[in-house]
């Protein structure tokens, strides 16, 4: 008999189904049990006689029974198990009370099994919501004439000079874990003029916070034939949008579910860094450097809000001192690279790159770098590459800020940190 | 002024537009000059007065001119150049020729030089090709409830043990890149049933073949609750058929240029390994063992084209010594494994996976494993798993056999191999 899915039984009430999925949850009433079974498409509750001997949740099982309604009953329907065959029984209770997934559980509990707590209802939407934004990501840059690349991960020098690299044994040979697809991804503009990537990248970063991965999935965009990086952000407004209208329009309930509070996407204002740190010094009385750190652009974030009504801010024009070489300089100190803080938190930086091969070595030299080190990166620059420019969206800090959660490795399946390696 | 792409010339005879582009081709007849200006839509010839100074080939540019008919330029048309500005100048001329771009060049001078090679019309064809595959594979599995996941490429041990693992230095720790989502796919299948991945994966094989790559983009798709591995094959099946339709409605002409062969995609039959086994050694007079060499795979790819027409062959029930501990056992040696061939090349391994917890100690203990080095992995198994299957298919190797590439290396933009590691 065909199986039907949860989420296709409001249609079938007074007629006799075959479900599959987890034993849920149950209770045993003395003269009746009641169960949860859950698939992938949500949950329903089971009548099941007494003398049926349930196993231990989370088992896997197959129901056969008449779908009926009950206005007590979650979702008002509720079906009546006739047969039940349980296709794979847990040997023991699941360490993570599946029913009971409480987010402000201890995070490492919940990342040590998280084999299992994964199966909750908010890990599930989680990333069901990340599937559905890079869904978006894809669909909206397929139709601006971009095209999809996928480049090495293994590589022999790292996209900014040595730092924050894993070391790979590569045969003989050493070689890194890309920290970004930076220079491959500028490759491809000469030969696609648009292109994006959705892949790892790996930081060597000894932080342990809230906010940071080891391994962490990238969103990358690069475009050629560009006037300055007023384009390259007028496209990630637009892409953002579309990604959030996809989850929209295909997750709302898991949006719902999580309390995911809607951004504004109307407005996505640029404030260029030199005036958003006088506002932090002067209006926000913070002690500010070259670089905003955490605690800045958390206070950034909350004062675009309230002054502006904003959830994104790009933070334009950033200094020099405080990007790599291959940011475009203004002549003045001033770079056109960018930042984009979503709700106090960056999740891009992004910018016009330097696109001439004299001004890359001048910039190279600029840095204290010799440019011998980046012979092969410069030879690139020797065959017409076009004015360009482009980001990186990380996927799990936007999938953290739009649905509220407490820390960024609830973005992510199996996080990478400063310690953990498994599951 | 608007830009206006090569593609959608056909449309504007008469109007003066703004073209971008590289110069991908120049020649002066002394009254006149012609050049070819190629964007990422296509090529199109240039009328360039005689004393403007081309520079050299790959330059990137932009034209201001008026187009024209004319049957003899490539396409009918060509553009009478009024203003050129030259927006990045090659520096020297391009290691390889691009617009005569040679399959049969040795290729290890293309890879070596492949971030211009790339440029050349078949080398973006080729890739754009792999894109519109990914994308259909990506497209089919959402419409059948799948869900896109993102797995860890940093893990603590390999799926099918020790072997052919790059290892890492992670912190204090030593890791190895991941050369399979093998259990994360199986776990993921107790989260969502159905589930998908794109990302690469990464083996280190001491083989250096026109078949092999070290790193290469793994299609990774696993299912639950299915009756047995058939369910598995019918799924890929219908995947490959649309995968290759959207190829050929997105990139039809990228195929055409390519002169790619259309495979039979009506029928994909299943052969048991011991009849394929059979078939070699008296059919076809090959001394063959229990796994399938290269040699082996292309013989019975030619004869199933010979006897049946097809170009797909699915080779199943393969015996257990041949595959790993989690192949589902049939119990007489033989298991739930299956490969798939196209055009005589493996491009698939796949099958119903264990899904008990005892039956996958029994299994580690026949292969003389200590199930307490697996103990991260059969935890997972308490837990409930249903039934479940699923396969990988190698999209460098789909794409080499569907267009008749001589290298595997021609179907990844930055090959690693052997001794591979740049660019």
């Amino acid at each position: 008999m065909e199986r039907t899915l949860v989420s296709e039984l409001s249609g079938m009430v007074g007629k006799t189904v075959t479900l599959q999925g987890w034993l849920h949850w149950k209770r045993d009433l003395g003269g009746i049990q009641f169960a949860l079974l859950r698939d992938r498409s949500g949950i329903v509750q089971l009548v099941v006689e007494k003398d049926v001997d349930l196993p231990i949740a989370e088992s896997a099982m197959e129901v056969r029974g008449q779908v009926v309604q009950n206005a007590k009953a979650p979702g008002g329907l509720e079906v009546l198990a006739q047969e039940l065959q349980f296709l794979a029984r847990a040997l023991e209770p699941s360490p993570i009370e599946i029913p009971k997934e409480e987010w402000r559980a201890n995070p490492e509990t919940l990342l040590e099994y998280r084999y299992v707590s994964l199966r909750g209802e908010k890990a599930r939407a989680t990333l069901k919501v990340q599937a559905a934004l890079v869904r978006g990501f894809r669909q909206y840059l397929d139709a601006q004439g971009f095209t999809e690349i996928f480049t090495p991960k293994i590589v022999s020098a790292g996209a900014e000079g040595g730092s924050n690299l894993f070391p790979i044994d590569y045969f003989e040979q050493r070689a890194y874990l890309a920290q970004s697809p930076q220079l491959y991804k500028q490759i491809m503009v000469g030969v696609y003029e648009r292109v994006y990537e959705v892949a790892p990248v790996f930081r060597a970063e000894q932080h342990a916070t809230s906010r940071h991965l080891n391994e962490y999935l990238s969103l990358d965009v690069e475009m050629g034939f560009i006037r300055d990086e007023n384009e390259v952000m007028d496209l990630e407004e637009n892409l953002l949008r579309a990604m959030l209208e996809e989850a929209r329009r295909s997750v709302s309930s898991e949006l719902e579910l999580l309390g995911a509070e809607w951004p504004n996407l109307t407005e996505m204002p640029r404030l260029e860094h030199a005036e958003a740190r006088r506002i932090l010094r002067e209006e926000l009385s913070m002690p500010v450097g070259q670089d905003f750190n955490e605690e800045a652009e958390r206070a950034l974030g909350a004062w675009a809000k309230e002054r502006w009504g904003v959830d994104f801010l790009f933070v334009s024009k950033y200094p020099e001192v405080a990007r790599p070489f291959y940011a475009y300089p203004e002549g003045d100190g001033r770079t056109r690279g960018f930042d984009l803080l979503f709700r106090g938190l960056e999740i891009t930086s992004g910018g016009q790159r330097v696109h001439e091969h004299r001004m890359l070595v001048e910039q190279l030299e600029k840095k204290g770098n010799d440019p011998a080190n980046f012979a092969g990166y410069l030879e690139v620059f020797k065959f017409g590459m076009p004015p360009h420019g482009g980001f990186a969206i990380g996927a799990e800090r936007l999938t953290q800020k739009l649905l509220g959660l407490p820390n960024v490795r609830y973005a992510r399946a199996f996080p990478r940190d400063r310690h953990r390696l498994t599951p």
